[in-house]
């Protein structure tokens, strides 16, 4: 398998942390979320953006302001890090260049964290920013529902409840390596175990415990969206690496959306770890990535 | 003593911090610069500035690009962090408002850090950088080089470095919060311990172990710039808080380069923490030092 030589930041980055981890086993929270931030270091700054710290419907966020974006339609981004860890800082750039590929805003949720805020506190901090863009007169079909791993998550949970509650629906949905299923089914959690150099069962059944708490059953269709329904979602791209062991929750969500009628796409990037947009602006693999989803934007 | 509710944000982080490093006094070097690399979380996003990851004379960097800057003119920065952690991603804001501020540009160099690099790999990156700024075409006298803390010591310490090459010089030099004294003699180490939230004694004990490892003389003069001679030196703007330890090196430092001739200007404001331009955009007394020093700039 070839990947490209700048790709290998970040899996070195993940070896590293896994290093970390390994070494310190009691690594505190604060710890832990420090490391995580370094999810920022692999992008390379998106020329042509700038930035805007403040808040949405009482959640703390970054906006990302392309040059020339259109103003009206807005990226919701829920970053990754297991509900735990992870921040609006430490996926700035990688929303940043998603949002200037897709010649829109964005704006970086930096929702509150498990475990101080276990589930549903992150999907109400979701619907909170969609309710306020919503009422500052945001169109929903102008609306992008985006994130990556348990952000990717969020972003597809928080769609289902905009349905639950009766909300219009956004008008597109993007997963970067959804993790999806707390009940940690997916076989490629094993196949890929050799390969993928940050995931595995131990590290998502500690986050799943912050996450869930001792009050939210795994199959909850909300916390687990494999366990719920799709019929009328959104148009979904979903991008995946090859190398990881979370691929299984992209190719079961996918077959399941699909089957019940979304228009879905899976892009899976052979030899690439978890969340390889993260090498966005550095990485072929990412920019090629981002290409093929603004094309995929474009043509709905 | 009264400070702004916002500025609270920073003395809790330094605070947070050294109780981390209390708890956990073994923590690994890669542990402590994720914790430091929290230095870029106190900013808040200045608008309407784009950034660009690049190199410049060899060194990593990041652009900071305010809209209507006058693009002739250029901040060198260098961040803070004892010679050994921090980072051009951690003070990226804080270079970018002061850019902002000034109506210039900035370039915020990732130097090589210690204890892998000791002194003076800090200095010879920041000679490379200003070396390869003069041959684009840059005029020395429109340069600026900026830094904080350690970063603030580089900042004076490489203009006395390109004297002693016999470069032009650069036209200002601005220090937030210098650590210069590598013997650690200020008197306010002792007389300020109860109120700095963050920086102590041992602490710069072990950073100037890393920076200057067994090789090199704390009383070096280009380790140490208080044992330098500021003859001819460009006009500089050191600004620190009344509550830090390392207060005696910013008054020293006065003392010293006004005694020799150079036009200084020091800014102390009471209550605040070490390096509070940290707290720029969040908190009144990082804008109103932010809009003293662009005066000052204007005026030169």
């Amino acid at each position: 398998m070839t990947t490209s030589k700048e790709s290998a930041f970040l899996r070195e980055l993940y070896q590293d942390w896994t290093n970390r981890m390994t070494a310190n086993p009691d690594l505190s929270i604060d710890n832990l979320r420090s490391m995580f931030d370094e999810w920022g270091k692999p992008a390379l700054e998106p020329e042509n953006v700038g930035y805007k710290s403040g808040h949405i419907g009482g959640v703390e966020a970054i906006w990302a302001l392309p040059e020339g974006a259109d103003t009206s339609r807005v990226i919701i981004y829920t970053h990754g890090g297991g509900f735990a860890v992870g921040s609006a800082d430490s996926h700035r750039k990688m929303a940043g260049h998603l949002a200037k590929a897709l010649k829109v805003t964005a704006v970086i949720l930096h929702y509150r964290r498990a475990p101080e805020h276990p589930f549903p506190a992150q999907i109400d901090d979701a619907v909170s920013a969609y309710q306020a863009l919503l009422e500052q007169g945001y169109e929903a079909n102008k609306m992008i529902t985006v994130g990556d791993s348990a952000g990717g998550n969020l972003a597809i949970a928080s769609v289902l409840k905009f349905r639950d509650l009766g909300l219009p629906l956004p008008g597109a949905v993007i997963a970067y390596s959804p993790w999806l299923d707390m009940a940690l089914r997916g076989a490629t959690l094993e196949s890929n175990a050799a390969t993928d150099a940050l995931v595995g069962r131990p590290i998502l059944e500690g986050m799943a415990g912050m996450f869930l708490g001792e009050q939210t059953n795994p199959l909850d269709p909300l916390a687990n969206p494999l366990e719920n329904d799709f019929t009328g979602f959104p148009p979904l791209y979903i991008a995946a690496g090859g190398a990881e062991t979370l691929l299984s929750d992209s190719q079961t969500l996918y077959a399941k959306a699909t089957e019940q009628g979304v228009a879905a796409v899976l892009s899976v990037v052979p030899g690439m770890q978890h969340v390889f947009p993260a090498l966005s602006g550095r990485a072929p693999e990412a920019n090629e990535e981002l290409a093929r989803i603004a094309n995929w934007y474009q043509s709905l």
